[in-house]
C-alpha cells in the first residue's frame, strides 16, 4: 500500500449506444452488482480517499445509484474526448494532493492488486509523469500500441491506424487506464490539443508531452481490462467473472458437479464440503455453511443456509430465508423472510413467507402461509415438533403451538395450542353413482361434437 | 432478387439410418421447427414459385407435414443416387421455365442470401451451366474437392478417394447444393451414367459433362451447409443456430446473463432492455416487450409478455398466456390460455388456465382455476383489483367481481359479486391434547419396530 | 479375456488434502457413483477374482463403503510411498497366483478394455516383468517420461525434474498404472529402496531393476488416466464422463436438444426416439422407454418411464416413480414410490407419494397424497378412469374407486366407491360489500403510514 493519498477519477460519460438500453451502461450488472460499483468497491478496498465519477448523459441514474456512497460527481456537458472528460474532475479534486487513478466505468474488472501496482510504479523513484496500464491480448487487433523499453519507459504510443508494420507487430496495447500525480494531471491536460480528425482531446496525449518520461506496466490477466460496449461484451465479462469464481469455490472445497451451470453473486459465501448440483442461480446475500447440499434447478437469494441443511431441487429461497442446521427444503418450495428451525422440513409445494418454524417441525406438502391481505404482511409462528398436515393454509397472524398437529386441508385462522389437534374440515359426502351418470352423459356429449 | 421464375427441388428420400428414429430425418426439428420447414420458409422468402420435395421411405410423414403448404411431392421409389432423385422432380416441374435450386432436406441452414447469390451467379452473363455451392471447412477431411480458377470456373470436381495430393491440398469442398436452369437440368441428368462402384447416378456428374462450364461460389459461413445425419449432428446444428440467435438478441439490446443457457425458438421475438436470467427455454410463439424480465429456470411457450412484466423464476407459460404491462408471474406458476391484466400478480404455486384476470388483481399462493371436468374446459373471470386468498380453488365457469375478495382456502363454485367477500370455510375445531397423545403413542410404536 | 487368475490392488491411502473435504477423496462421486466404485465395477467386469484396497487415513469411510462387496482391505499405517503402499497388499494376496493390476482410487476412469490390454501385453510371450500404462497428453508438462522402443520395451523411466532435454521432448508419460505377475510383485518391491530426497519407496522403481525388461502400452484416450486431486479435477473428470455419455445417447437415437445440459447417472438407460429437452438431471436408477419425452428443467431419479410417456417441464421423479405407457406428468409435480397407470395424467402442482393411479385417471392440479403422519407412511389407491378434482388432499390410507370423481377442494379421508362422487365442501357464503369496506379502510391505513 502506498502511503500517499489516493484519488480516483472514473469516466462514465459515454452514451453506450451499442447497449441499446434505457439504463446507463455502467449500471448494468456483473454478478448482480453494477459495473460502476465493482470499481467503487475496488478503489475503496485500496484506500482511495476521493472518488470522482465523470458523468454526461443519464447522469441522474448514476447520481441515484451512488447516492449512498462517498463519491463526487463531475459533469461533462459536451463529449469532447477522454482528456476533456478527465479535466472535468478538476474542481471536485480541488485541494487534493496525491496520486490519481484514471479508470473507466465500462472497464469494471481491474483488480485492487493491479491498481496498487500502478501506484507503486508511479512512486518507484524513477519519477514517471504517468503510469499507463498495458495489456497483451491474444489478438492485438486494432488496439493502440505502446512502444516501450525493458524498464517500461514509453518511447511512443500509437493508434493502430497510425502505426507502421514494426509498431503493429508489438502486442503491448494501451488499456487507457493511468496513474498520474494530482499536481501534474490538470496542468498536463491543459497542454493537449484537439487538433485531430475527431476534434477531441485525447487523454493518452499527456503521455508524450515534452518533459518527463511515462511508464507502462502490464496487467497480469488481460481479462481485467476487458471493456463493455455491448450486451455481448457484458455477457463475456460476466462469464469470465463466473469462471474465476467457480474455480475459487472448488479450490475452497465446494463440489460443483457442473461448474459452468452455477451462477454466483458478487457476495456469495460458500463453505467447504458444500455440494451444489447443476443449474443453481445465486442472487445477492447468500451464505452456505459446511456440509449443506443445494440440489439442482434452485434459485437462492438473500438466504442463510446452515450446516448440513438441504435445499431443492426446485427450491426458491428469497431474502430473509434461513435454514438452520440440518433443515430441509424440498421441491417447489418458496421461502421469504422465514426461518426453518434445526432439522425442520418443508419438502413439497409450499410457501413459507414471514414465518418462523420451530426445530423438528414438519410442514406438509402444499402448505401455504397466507401472509398478505393485499395491504399488509402478517407473521406465522409454528412451534417445535409441530406437524402441519398437507394442503393447509395458515392465515397469519397465527400461532401453532409446540407439538401441535394441523389436520390436512385445514384453513387455520385461529391459534392452535401446543399439543392440540386442529381440524378445519367439513363432512365427506358421497353421491352414489353420480360419477357414472356424469361420465356417461359427458362422453356422449363430447362424442356428439 | 432475380426476376426469372424460381423453383426448388429438395431431396428428402434418404433413409436416415444413423438417426435411429421412427421420425423421418428431415422432420427432426431445429429451434422447434422441422429441418425441412426451415428450408421451405427460406425458399418462400426469396420468392420461389414451385417447390418439389423428393421423398422415398416414410413419405407419408413428409406429406402430412407439408399438407398445408404449396409443395409438390415427387417419389423416388428406388435409391439410385442423387442424380436419380433430382430426376424424379421432372413431372412436377412440367411447364416450369426458370432457375432451379437443388437443396437437401438434411442441410437445413442455407440462408436466403446464399441461395440468391447462387441464382445471381447463374445469371451473371458468364453463362455457367450449373452453379455449385462450395465451402471451406476448418478440416476438409474426406469431402469432395472443387478445383476452380479465380473466376470460380470449375476445372474438376473430385471425390476425396479419387483425388491426388495436389487436389487434396485444396480445401474448397462441394456442398452438393446447385443452381441450374430448368431447361438444362433434366437434359443433363439424362446424360449421366451409373457406371461406378455403387451403381448410382451422381448429381455432381452433370457439372463435368462436355459443353458449357460450371461455376462455384463459396458460402460465407461453412455452418450454413452443415448436414444432419445423426442426433449428434442435429445437436451441433441446433447449437450453431442458438449461438447466432443469442448474439442477435444481445445486439438487439437484450441482456442474457448466461447466453449459452437460453434456448430460443425459431420465432421468438424479444425487445430491447429485456433481461433473461440463466436457464430459460422458449417454445414457439413468444413475444416479449421492452423492459420485461424473465427470471431463471423458466419455460415459456406461446406467450405474450408485456412491457415491464416479470415472469419466474420457475414460470411455466403455455400457449395463450398473456402478461399485460407490469403484470407479474412468480415461482411455480403455470398459465395457459389466460390473461393476467395490467399490474396483476400471481406470485406462487398457481395454475391459471382458461382465465381472465383483471388489472391489479392479486392471486394468492396456491390458487387453482379448476377449468376441466374431464371432458370440457370452462372459463374463470376475475375482476379488476380482486383478491383471491391463498389455497383457493375456483371451479369454472365462475366469475369473481371487481374488487371482490375470496377468503383463503375457499373452493368457489358460485359467482362472487363485485365488492363482496366470499367465504367457503368450515369452523376450526380443537381436540385438546390429541396431538400429544398421538405423538406419544406413535413414537413408541415406531421405536418398537 | 485372459485365462490366468486376476487380482487388483487399488491404492487409496492418500490424504487428498486439496479436496478440502471430510469425505475420503476416492468416495467423491462421478456420475453419482464414488470413484472407487467405478474402479471396483470395472475390475469386476473383467473377472478380477481378488481386489485389495490399500487404505490409510479415513479408512473407516472406505470400509463402510465397500462393506457389501468382495473386497479385502490392507492398511498402510505410514505414508512411505507408492511402492510401500502396494507392499501392504502382500498378506491379502497370500495364496493368489496370477496377474495383478495396480490401480489408483483417484484415477477412476480406466476402461475395462485398457485393463485387458495391459494383462494381454503381460502375457503376449515377450515375457515382460511389468507392463506400465503410458499416455500421451496434449501437454506433457511435468509428468514422468517413458523412453521405450517401437515394441514398447522400456529403456528408461525418468521423473521430469531428472530428465534431459531429449527425454523431455518425449511425450509418452507414465500414468502409474501397472500389471505385474503376483509371483514377481512382492519380490521386486523388496528390492527397491527409499534412497531419495523424499525418503519414499516408489513403485515405478521396480521397472528398472536389473533383470527382465518391462513394457509400456499406450492408453487410447488420455482422459482415462486423468487423476482427481481437487474439486476442479473432479469436475473435469465428471465433464469428460458426461460428454462421452451424451455422445453415446445420441448415437443410440436419443435427441438431446442441448447435450451439454443433460446430466446422466452412471446407470441411466435411455431408448431410441426419446427426446430430452435442456436442463435435465438424472439420478441413479432411471430407465426410459422409446418415444418418451422429458421436458426441460426436470430432476429424475429412480424412475421407470414407459413408452411415449411425458414428464415435465419441472418434473421431479423420485425413487419408485413409474410412468406407464403414455402417462403424463406435468409441471411442478413430484412422484415418489408411485405408479401412474397407462395414459393417466397428473399435469400440475401435485404430489403423488406411496400411490397407485389407475389407467386413464386424471389427477387435478394441486392434488396431494397425504402419505405421512409424521411417523409412518400410508398408501393411496386411485382407480382406473377416476377424476380427482383440483386442490384435493387424499389422506392415506384411502382408496378411490374406478371411475369415481372427487370434487375440487376435497380433503378425502374415507374411501370413495367406484362410480361415486365425493364432496367435502362447506357452503359458500357472501358478505355483501365487505371487500369494498375492507379495501377502503386498508387503503387509508396504508396511505397513513
Amino acid at each position: 500500500m502506498t502511503t500517499r493519498p489516493l484519488a480516483a477519477i472514473i469516466l462514465a460519460a459515454g452514451q453506450g449506444t451499442r447497449m441499446k438500453s434505457e439504463t446507463h451502461k455502467v449500471l448494468h450488472p456483473i454478478a448482480g452488482k453494477p459495473m460502476l460499483h465493482h470499481l467503487l468497491d475496488t478503489v475503496d478496498s485500496i484506500g482511495v480517499e476521493r472518488t470522482v465519477v465523470v458523468v454526461g448523459a443519464r447522469r441522474e441514474q448514476i447520481e441515484a445509484s451512488v447516492a449512498d456512497r462517498q463519491v463526487d460527481i463531475a459533469v461533462q456537458e459536451d463529449q469532447l474526448g477522454t482528456g476533456h472528460a478527465v479535466a472535468q474532475a478538476h474542481d471536485a479534486l480541488e485541494g487534493f494532493a496525491g496520486d490519481v487513478l484514471i479508470l473507466y466505468g465500462d472497464v469494471p474488472m481491474v483488480s485492487a492488486a493491479t491498481m496498487e501496482r500502478m501506484i507503486a510504479r508511479l512512486n518507484d523513484g524513477t519519477d514517471p509523469r504517468a503510469v499507463v496500464l498495458g495489456f497483451r491480448p491474444n489478438d492485438a487487433g486494432a488496439y493502440g500500441r505502446i512502444i516501450a523499453d525493458d524498464q517500461g519507459e514509453i518511447a511512443r504510443m500509437v493508434e493502430y491506424k497510425d502505426a507502421n508494420d514494426a509498431e503493429r507487430a508489438v502486442n503491448l496495447c494501451n488499456s487507457g487506464l493511468m496513474a498520474v500525480r494530482s499536481t501534474d494531471l490538470f496542468i498536463l491536460l491543459d497542454q493537449i490539443s484537439n487538433d485531430n480528425a475527431a476534434g477531441e482531446y485525447y487523454l493518452p496525449d499527456i503521455v508524450m508531452l515534452p518533459g518527463q518520461h511515462s511508464a507502462v506496466i502490464e496487467v497480469d490477466e488481460p481479462a481485467e481490462v476487458a471493456g463493455v460496449n455491448s450486451r455481448s461484451e457484458l455477457a463475456a465479462v460476466e462469464a469470465e467473472w463466473q469462471a474465476r469464481r467457480r474455480e475459487q469455490a472448488m479450490a475452497d472445497g465446494v463440489t460443483l458437479i457442473a461448474p459452468e451451470t452455477v451462477w454466483f453473486s458478487h457476495d456469495t459465501a460458500v463453505s467447504s464440503d458444500v455440494v451444489i448440483e447443476p443449474n443453481v442461480i445465486f442472487g445477492p446475500g447468500v451464505s452456505i455453511a459446511s456440509g449443506a447440499t443445494i440440489f439442482g434447478h434452485s434459485h437462492i437469494e438473500g438466504a442463510t443456509i446452515g450446516a448440513g441443511a438441504k435445499a431443492g431441487p426446485f427450491a426458491r429461497l428469497r431474502p430473509g430465508a434461513v435454514l438452520e442446521e440440518g433443515a430441509k427444503i424440498g421441491n417447489f418450495v418458496e421461502m421469504k423472510k422465514a426461518v426453518l428451525g434445526k432439522g425442520a422440513k418443508a419438502s413439497h409445494l409450499t410457501y413459507l413467507g414471514d414465518a418462523e418454524v420451530g426445530e423438528g417441525a414438519n410442514i406438509g406438502a402444499g402448505t401455504i402461509t397466507c401472509n398478505y391481505d393485499g395491504y399488509f404482511k402478517y407473521k406465522t409462528t409454528i412451534g417445535k415438533g409441530a406437524f402441519i398436515g398437507s394442503n393447509s393454509a395458515l392465515v397469519a397472524p397465527v400461532n401453532i403451538g409446540d407439538g401441535a398437529i394441523v389436520g390436512a386441508g385445514a384453513t387455520v385462522t385461529k391459534d392452535v395450542k401446543a399439543g392440540d389437534l386442529a381440524l378445519v374440515r367439513p363432512e365427506q359426502t358421497a353421491k352414489k353413482g353420480w360419477a357414472d351418470r356424469f361420465n356417461a352423459v359427458s362422453a356422449k356429449k363430447k362424442a356428439g361434437k
